[in-house]
């Protein structure tokens, strides 16, 4: 059964990121290419993966990624945008949780929203990811 | 001796990223630097590495990188391109070689430029390693 829902028109690049972030907890694939520019331009890159150009294989690259298991909660970190009337950039350190109690990483992103007919709308995610963080040295003392 | 050097004005988002892969071959810090906008907002991952955020930060980032001996040169493929009035976004496969003869590699690049008063100049460089591009299964036979 297909579920009918009116596509949402995001008025402001965040808006767009949030409801991506939102899809991407939720699972939700349907909710997450609303997030995207109908477009064949449009790139995602999951960390390590191959870089997914136009709409259907990004729309398949996340089918992938949603088919597992694994159900990730997101908190965004030292974000930095930069928005000009027509495209809008944001970056961002993605922290990620695998279940209540599970595995925590980290991850870099950047987002670039473009403003179409439709609203904003994602048009590119590339994560990668993102190194341990330590000020000391790895073997050294903690104090 | 500070050499003195007019900035460059960089009339369209491509003049600006082939004058950033040229510094970037070229190992000339000042004249990578002539390619980014002097900014606090701007975000530069190399692959596998922290995020570097700032003018500073991104300057130290790439006299680090320089001072290593490898000589990398460049070739992009598969070039996406998305260009707005203020912003334009490149996305692009960088295959690399360090030195003449020496190792190869590629990476996911994600440019993003921005129209400033002194032309367009890089506000985000996001490049993270690509995996080994095969469409058949590794272990598979090729026909």
């Amino acid at each position: 059964m297909a579920k009918v829902r009116t596509p949402p028109i995001y008025t402001t690049p965040t808006d767009a990121a949030m409801a991506f972030y939102q899809a991407f907890e939720a699972k939700d694939v349907d909710a997450m290419m609303t997030t995207w520019a109908e477009d064949e331009e449009i790139v995602c890159v999951h960390p390590g993966g191959t870089r997914l150009v136009g709409y259907d294989a990004v729309r398949q690259g996340w089918e992938q990624l949603f088919a597992g298991d694994a159900r990730l909660t997101f908190r965004l970190d030292q974000v930095v945008m930069i928005e000009t009337v027509g495209l809008a950039m944001q970056s961002a350190i993605e922290h990620l949780q695998a279940g209540e109690e599970g595995t925590r990483g980290a991850a870099v992103a950047t987002n670039v929203m473009m403003r179409t007919p439709s609203g904003w709308r994602i048009v590119c995610h590339h994560a990668s990811p993102a190194p341990p963080v330590s000020d000391a040295p790895a073997s050294g003392p903690l104090h």
